[in-house]
């Protein structure tokens, strides 16, 4: 059928997508949601169809930006446009819903279909649904990756590639900070890419921002790591895992995470790494709520990397409590910087640091965690952090006064002696979020007690900073009604939740 | 936060969609597809958010038509942006997805927020991939029944209500426009309801439109029913089930359909039937596939039947080829009238239509399938229908004569001699979809054998007709290129595939 282009100025997010007549749609026996192919000349794309009674005409066609840039659309244009014949990935896709194990070839269709944008936003969300609710064989999860990995633009490095990788789910975690300076000043290559957080106070690629740009594209990547071994970085810029970036759009809103070991591995050997350590923290308020679940999702990487020629070593740490006591993108750059430069030692930091990084320095016969604390106690690790920062771009004498603080903060301060026993994560994290974290970079948490630390009535647990006034007001709000720190009580010998 | 608004004049379709900068995205804390509140005066509404990296500059709004109106926003505005509380209904569809099964009050609060449209497209086709997966206890049907019925305007008809369903899946079906005359000529009250086809060559709704006007709003159902005691209508006119209406939405781009019961039952009971029957085609490409499993259905709407005060009678019906000759809405209307008027006599459409009304009959005290067939044979039920058709708008002289044919037809003979063993109803629908059915309304198939048939070489088999000379050759081609009749050679007594 021949439709009348109207060029619509506006993106879809990178979807393509028409709005066509319902009377058309009908014609073309596809339903809302569904895909038509459009054809000008030899060029040819597949589009979502809106449908709407009356905004479009029949014979008539809106395309949004995407679509007018691939074919070349302007308003006025005819464009040819046929229903699409049914996809095989939505009977893989049904196939796997309905409990089936998908077979390597079936898994790449589907992989094809995501990066084609030809599965729409309910196929991926029932496929990712499935995925959850039946799991994945070690089969499809090597399979899967192996997909992601053939669809990926690999990168090559010099020396020895290895990387770290922690599940997350626990806040304050500065750890990579530490540990890539360190494995890159023990001679080894560790290309380190991170996220930017969205729901949590702060990502790797927040607390990197602060010292240096982290927005650096492949090209770029590769300078910074064949000059000074290693780099941390953002990983969207540089459009690394295409498919992979596509399945997370849809995964994070449902807040499911099936794709985990496929999504992490395929990355590592798309990088070229042959040396990974996974941190897997534990927690109540963790991804992982107990050691057995670790240690069974650690095997499951462990059979992943061997699948993927990569050698795999697990860290199940601890998370029932934030890392450090910096929350939120500038304070724990400013933790992290202090700590490698021996100013502030935080036990907690200090020993995950080393002990993940002591892990990656067996497995490559480089030593072990001594080396990583030598390496840290010797000053080789700031001076390694300082030539990152600077390759990447940032001032490589920055000092940790160099950090600016927020302009408004207020203490909440504990309302009895006792000794700490608890700290929530979750709600720490949320009291960093509601006072601007990560979207305002100088705000967060100081906490000033943790988990064992004695603790007098009236002394300060935490502090909340803010870069407004408004914010802080409100998370501090937010902090009084919650059950953040639970103190026992020396002399009465029993728990008191502390309502601070 | 306060944002300026840009009012873009486009429709969503009824969704409320907004575009801002990824910036402020991340500062309300939400990733693309989540959903922010906006606030203008007293008026409050939630939308779903796009981002953009440049098309919207930080501090900016573009707001779809539905969210202009809703809130009366002009571009220049300023509005009120705050991120959502995370909604209980999300909790509840991440319970189902993890196994759970769900209480009443939490399957009344998704339903509102559905209604509400506080639930994404991801979240919804989570839920129905959810449902589908693990399939709905007696409870949650009888729950989700209650809460559509319960969100539905309810509609007070006279007499004694009764209804029947058909579950679908097999062509050629217009039992409906047989049954509903019978059943109203026997002094019974039924306010019968069609969808339209999208993937099938019609729906009852296609079929009666040939006839009368079928797109009545529920004052004219209501009108019609009065005066007639029954109706042929379109059901997606009256916005009868908005809750059921959105999950359809969902269900049919995923092909997915665990909705079944409490869709069927709740717009029954908003209808206020008190007697329904069920049919249930068996065969091999129908939706059931046997009988065991069609006596477990029966057994289930049974169940919710009497959850809803609704007495429910099943018929499992033989679905292993079309029923009667014709397919496609022009065809399969003039055969309802030829035989109606007794001018034909379709065996099986005969007995499907007298079977499933004798139940009816039955169940209320008002006979069996004897007085069914007495209604159709003393010519009350033609004259029943034409009452129906006259009362929704048509001509109610309408003579078989008064339907045209299409103006392109072709047959396909058989190349042997034999016994025609089967009729696949999958690829015959397919034939007449690609004919031009639904969309053509004299596009279509008539068979000319069915099975059990004798049939001798150069016979005709079935004829495709076609408004349009291109979809008569494509049809053509596509029908001699699939096994569509089953052939048994009577001499070599060896099964032939026959390639028509």
């Amino acid at each position: 059928m021949k439709l009348r282009v109207h060029v619509l100025g506006l993106d879809a997010g990178g979807k393509t997508i028409a709005i066509i007549n319902e009377e058309d749609a009908r014609e073309f026996g596809v339903h809302p949601l569904e895909r038509i192919v459009l054809r000008k000349g030899s060029k040819k794309l597949t589009v979502v169809v809106n449908t709407t009674k009356k905004f479009v005409k029949e014979g008539n066609i809106v395309v949004y930006k995407e679509v007018s840039e691939r074919l070349r659309l302007k308003t006025g244009d005819t464009v040819e446009a046929e229903p699409r014949e049914t996809l095989a990935s939505k009977y893989y896709i049904r196939k796997k819903i309905d409990g089936g194990e998908l077979a390597a070839n079936e898994i790449r269709c589907i992989v094809d279909d995501v990066l084609d944008r030809n599965l729409n936003d309910l196929e991926m969300a029932a496929f990712i649904t499935a995925l959850h609710i039946h799991g994945l064989t070690m089969n499809e999860a090597a399979a899967l990756s192996k997909a992601m990995v053939a669809t990926s633009k690999k990168i090559a490095f010099h020396g020895t590639v290895v990387d770290k990788h922690s599940i997350g789910g626990v806040s304050g975690d500065k750890t990579s900070l530490l540990l890539v300076p360190i494995i890159a000043a023990a001679g080894l290559t560790i290309p380190k890419t991170s996220s930017r957080s969205i729901t949590s106070p702060a990502g790797t690629a927040d607390r990197m921002e602060i010292l240096a740009p982290v927005e650096l594209d492949i090209k770029s990547i590769k300078r910074v790591v064949k000059k000074v071994g290693g780099c941390l970085v953002w990983g969207g810029a540089g459009d690394l895992a295409p498919a992979d970036d596509l399945f997370i759009q849809i995964e994070h809103p449902l807040s499911l995470d099936p794709l985990l070991l496929p999504s992490v591995m395929s990355k590592k050997k798309v990088a070229g790494s042959k040396y990974v350590v996974i941190d897997i923290p534990v927690g109540l308020e963790a991804k992982i709520k107990n050691k057995e679940e670790a240690e069974k999702l650690a095997k499951k990487f462990i059979m992943l990397g061997k699948d993927l020629g990569i050698k795999v070593d697990c860290g199940i740490t601890n998370g029932n409590q934030p890392i450090g006591y910096a929350i939120g993108p500038a304070l724990e750059a400013k933790e992290a910087l202090e700590t490698i430069m021996r100013i502030k030692k935080p036990t907690d930091l200090l020993d995950k640091a080393t002990s993940l990084a002591g892990l990656l320095l067996r497995m490559c016969g480089k030593g072990n965690v001594a080396t990583a604390k030598k390496i840290l106690n010797s000053g080789m690790a700031e001076k390694k952090l300082r030539q990152i920062i600077g390759a990447q771009g940032g001032n490589p004498k920055i000092m940790p006064d160099d950090i600016p603080f927020a302009d408004h903060k207020i203490s909440i301060k504990s309302g009895s002696d006792g000794i700490v026993t608890g700290v929530s994560d979750d709600r720490i994290a949320y009291v960093a979020k509601v006072a601007g974290a990560p979207k305002d970079k100088l705000a967060g948490i100081m906490l000033n007690k943790k988990i064992g630390d004695s603790v007098k009535k009236g002394e300060i647990l935490f502090t909340i900073f803010a870069e407004k006034r408004q914010k802080l007001n409100k998370a501090y709000k937010t902090a009084r009604s919650m059950h953040i720190f639970y103190i026992l009580d020396h002399k009465e010998r029993k728990m008191l939740i502390e309502r601070v």
